[in-house]
């Protein structure tokens, strides 16, 4: 994982905050075959990822526009990810979506 | 570490997406020094922390106004911390102030 390359503003960052429950290799496959799938969506700016020991996680996820956003939370395969996730994957999750309006960063 | 609980929109989120260098127990204790600072900053409204293995690491803290950020970043005793960042504890890190509009999430 490699903090992702965003393009000049504006654009948006969605934030999905999300605890895990019992270990399952299913979702490492689904986990990553939604990232590769959200990368082909038309909007889809770069991903960031980290889950510790305990299973609390942090995925942020750069897209142009909220109707990019809007569009992939409709895809047909992430759609069935996302029931899976709620029945199978999550305790529970947040998503908050955000415009950022500010970026500066260090590279050492 | 749980799901912040936010207030109703509007709010702030910083997304601090970084990574470690060399593992240092200095930095733990930063770490946690630095989070228990923060909640004592005026408009502080909760943060979410995640870092992997590999020292890939994001933590999220939001706030309920610019000039909150602006002041936490100011803040002395961080300032310092924020420098001892940049000399030891990080190969890079990236900063993305946002404004968050759209919140919704799932409890199992």
């Amino acid at each position: 994982m490699r903090i992702a390359t965003t393009p000049q503003l504006p654009y948006y960052a969605v934030v999905f905050t999300s605890v895990r429950s019992e270990p399952d290799p299913d979702y490492e496959v689904a986990a990553e075959e939604m990232l590769r799938l959200a990368a082909e969506q038309p909007g889809f700016l770069g991903a960031e990822s980290a889950r510790n020991v305990e299973g609390f996680g942090i995925t942020v996820s750069y897209w142009s526009s909220p109707s990019a956003i809007r569009d992939w939370k409709a895809n047909a395969e992430h759609a069935a990810i996302q029931r899976l996730g709620r029945e199978r994957w999550y305790r529970s999750y947040r998503i908050r979506v955000s415009l950022v309006e500010r970026e500066y960063g260090f590279d050492g």
